[in-house]
């Protein structure tokens, strides 16, 4: 009940904090009989990992995967799942600020006033290290989706007030720049941005933008387990988002219902739209075209510029936040939601596989 | 596992089809010893009855709620609550268009997708009429909430393009018209734009505004069941929702960290924010802000303009939809947005209950 | 979280208290596509409906069911389904004794503890009236086992100590007799037992026994949610169980691991078992045996002999419960007992639908 | 969904195969502020671990366990627990007799009937080792209830059909011999009966006994929650246990209403209960007096008696099991069971905490 599991039938339970002894992650419910190696979470994982660019912070760790269980002669074995990334470079040499204040922005004094205290080395539940598990699950997750045929597209879409244009859109660019996008003249424009920002001692934001390709129609529930509901939730409950949207989003407030409605359409054997404002979900069930959505990134909380705050004494005193933070989450959350998504995705299709007595009765006569 | 049930403690299972006999909800979690009677449940139904104004549909219904069990000598005794609304005027004259054809914007066709068939005689489960059970239930959580301290506002901030603006903020006015706006002079200019808009045979969408006042800091749990995350799948799991944000939501996109940044200070014997761009939520939990947040409300879909589509013959089509349909669904969603943020937040607030020793430890004192 | 839904896919929530205005269930997760009428919902209601024999309370209440959503043409939509039990007989003309004191073997001191005070009307949610619920959803369970070719028999092994005998065992005879045993001699010789502790004012328990047949191999998980875990949850549940017991149950603690084990062998295509200690379910798993298993009844705590107890000023007094109550309990669980072994396999069922990549390939296939 | 979690608010989650790298637990909802080492999980683990006298296997594992997050300075911090035992002694020289064919009482053969193959080096998640997790986690559970004044009391009641006396009873003695017996010469006649066994290649079972107390009343839930159930699927959810009854348990069925109503009576100001056939629970919850189960434990199916069994080329072989098995399962599963009634019990008084308005607002003045 304390939040650290997510999913109904394929399960994950994560664990650990930024600066205790290691992180991880253990799977309930994934089906026997996938292949899976040590490589295929790892490259989700170096994805997010520090170090990558001079956008990301230098703190010194490889991220390096281990599998405990749930894996025999190279394939799933229908047992959980269990990994671990340790954590390496913990001992950072001095706890004494953030231990005594609380940083804006952060969620030291909200730990403080649930637990009554809390791990003060680093950000804790709350540092962006808790994704690890989330990341490494992730990976499982789109191996299975593959296995599918449904693949995810996800970038960064703006990166503070820089946009990524349509007509420059190109997703071969995405992991060609450090700033994830698929636009190469927007990712040095906002290459360039940041640079100033990180002169400034100051931070950005973003967002970013998932596309889901190969869903047929008929996947999410049609009340509180809407598809859109549940990535909403998964992708909201990424430490740094602020909003998300489905399809049109918010704009969808000020269009007219003719503008936008899809209207359906038959041609080669196949119901279609011939447009996508519902962002690929109607009625929380999936209609057969691209699901998209979109997630708001607040710049990071950590800066070295002067700011005003609390500290345990209640005393208001002034902060510089020093250390190695990162000037934009965007980039490494990338696959954060890539990862949120596929989890979701991956237990609404389980989900579905129990909505109609036919699908029941093919599955039994084939054990029977 | 088809998702009619939502909360963790806090529990609401709703049912019921648009054209059926009747709607309902079950909640079970329900603390024992509450008043509560029909008419602190009636009155939030009437909030989104129809016929109430021009702009909601003439459907006659009065949606009076019946309790069959979980009250004994007018309290809540802890066991399960029913509750149940009968459907009157369900017998429309003719479902023919609606059962030959998938709507365009509506679940008909992601329905026949997913379950080979459906009930055709209207909306089903995706209509607005399954809101019924939420609101139901939403007023029994209001009414803990009411216990506790709590009051939420919930409004409509925008119509089409027409928003309210800060200095004509009143909350007494919300009630005074028919969309639920706290700014008299927008409320005027909406109605008129939405005449404009049903004489074209098309509708509007718009934007919900909630605040929650009186939540102290600590609700919420630092995963997956953040406060933010929990809410942004309660809200968008109401039909017509396709965007929530949080605080400065999608506006974090492009403000610096310094910016965005609320600084604490220690005031009359308190940690307080001198700002709120997070909205009342850090790091998932409760600062002790209001917590505020908003919903993106598409057009309804259903209009008379004539519609491109495909019929159950794979044959495409146009289609006029007839009928007694809101020009616009924000008034009546209004309500339906403040039963989710009601049910989440009690749900979240008993799952804190055990997020320490100490709280145990007292409970235990009282019942040993 | 207060425990009155069971099931985490195939998933029910019952409400309704013995003297409230009516009783009922909501099942979520039930199957589109499944032909289901009141009548398959009756005949099981109508197992356990007061009235039947003299051994039964003559509380006067015929248990008719209606059914409020989730059907369609006389098929499950998919949606969740509401039925409801409207209490007829329930203005009992004295409550002073029950609501006084706090009779011995019921549940009346208990809820007072737990709740701070309770419906002192009748039993409230701990009668045997609450049971309607389970029994009306095990009805649409049992509709989908019969759909899958699985068929279980339940029947009263004994009462009080009159045991059923394996050279009479006749299924047929089940529905024959007042008590449902499988044994008519047994069944005579326990009704002249019955009518004399009737006379002398006491009463009855004994043992229920369930065999369930087709479920082949595979079906249950291996650790929390065992098959025999979850069997025996979903039976201790009933009210008046005391005891369960799998396969050779309590034996085993006397036998040798020789005689325990089932040998394994190949005939006819096949691995069966030679013999079936282990009761179909090894490592919680079904492994194509009969399932079998046994539940204790306790007797009726309701009698007319005057019993010592506590009335709610805290005197020690006696009491004589008077009214209509069963001198026996067994054979009107029989149904109850049956509903709680549906309700479960199918819930297994429908997990175990997940549990290969293979069986959801398979899915996949058939539905893009 | 694959059920390796267990619990709804303290929530647990068990990982690793006996032959696998490591075996594990994360415990998600324990509340902050606990003092814990890890020598409170590992005086658990001893009660387990292998080697500790004649009557357990001889594999060499030391089960000491590593705690890897949610521990700060001595407490714990409200996030989860994660904790790991690795296998020391799992290469064991030769698979290939329990690889090829299927061990009788084991679930060698429903594991491959259900996922398509297995993990053929031991017994996988069916081995005893798969306890460990429960155990960490329910020395944990323990240390909660220890500081509520709750104390469970855990022995072997019978080995074989040697069964303790009560005027024997002795609680010291328990951890005075191997067999973990209240009843020095019960223990020392079912050691000689257990070497008995031993010689002829056989092997034993028993039955566990349970009591805590310090539980007052009102835990526990009315309908599907009850504490009983819980319990009964907690229990028989361990490998080996195929029966589980609380207080009278299965005699019940032969004793009249009279004989087994406990009646209530008022002294030194507080209602208690003149006998305990119930075992403490009344429809579901607790009612002051000791709570008192059983579980009845299977002989070790692992023996060097030839058996017949089948291949997996389905042929129809002999098998005699080699290597360290214990010839009884019972001592060791003390610990287990006393683990899974903790870990239950945890979890009903944390749900308790909701049952009333007024615990509620108790625990709301003391936050805001």
């Amino acid at each position: 009940m304390a939040g650290s599991t997510y999913g109904n039938i394929f399960k994950i339970t994560t664990w650990g904090e930024s600066h205790g002894k290691a992180l991880g992650v253990v799977i309930d419910g994934c089906p026997a009989g996938i292949p899976l190696s040590k490589k295929d979470i790892q490259c989700f994982l170096d994805r997010r990992k520090p170090g990558q660019s001079k956008f990301t912070t230098q703190r010194s760790e490889d991220d390096s995967v281990e599998i405990f269980s749930g894996i025999f002669e190279g394939k799933t074995t229908g047992t959980p799942i269990s990994m671990m990334v340790k954590n390496k470079d913990h001992h950072s040499a001095d706890y004494s600020q953030i231990a005594e204040c609380y940083r804006p922005g952060h969620a030291d004094f909200t730990f403080d006033a649930k637990y009554g205290f809390r791990d003060y080395r680093g950000g804790g539940r709350s540092s962006g290290r808790e994704t690890i598990g989330r990341v490494a699950a992730g990976a499982v997750a789109s191996k299975i989706l593959s296995e599918l045929g449904i693949h995810i597209i996800t970038y960064s879409k703006s990166i503070g007030n820089i946009e990524i244009s349509d007509e420059n859109f190109d997703i071969n660019e995405i992991k060609n720049n450090s700033l994830y996008m698929p636009d190469a003249a927007a990712a040095k424009k906002a290459e360039a941005m940041l640079q100033d920002q990180m002169a400034q001692m100051n931070s950005c934001g973003g967002i970013i933008e998932c596309i889901i390709e190969g869903v047929p129609a008929g996947i999410g529930e049609p009340v509180f387990d809407k598809l859109d509901a549940n990535l909403a939730r998964a992708v909201m409950s990424i430490g740094a988002v602020k909003g998300v949207e489905i399809g049109d989003g918010f704009r969808v407030s000020t269009a007219s219902g003719f503008q936008n409605n899809d209207s359906f359409f038959f041609e080669n054997g196949k119901i279609s739209k011939s447009s996508n404002h519902a962002g690929g979900i109607l009625g929380g069930i999936s209609d057969g075209s691209s699901i998209i959505f979109r997630a708001a990134i607040k710049p990071t909380p950590s800066i070295a510029k002067t700011q005003h705050t609390v500290n345990q004494k209640n005393e208001n005193i002034t902060i510089n936040i020093k250390g190695r933070h990162d000037p934009i989450i965007v980039p490494r959350a990338v696959v954060v939601v890539e990862s949120m998504a596929a989890l979701t995705l991956v237990d609404m299709i389980f989900t579905a596989m129990t909505s109609r007595i036919d699908f029941i009765k093919d599955f039994w006569k084939k054990n029977s």
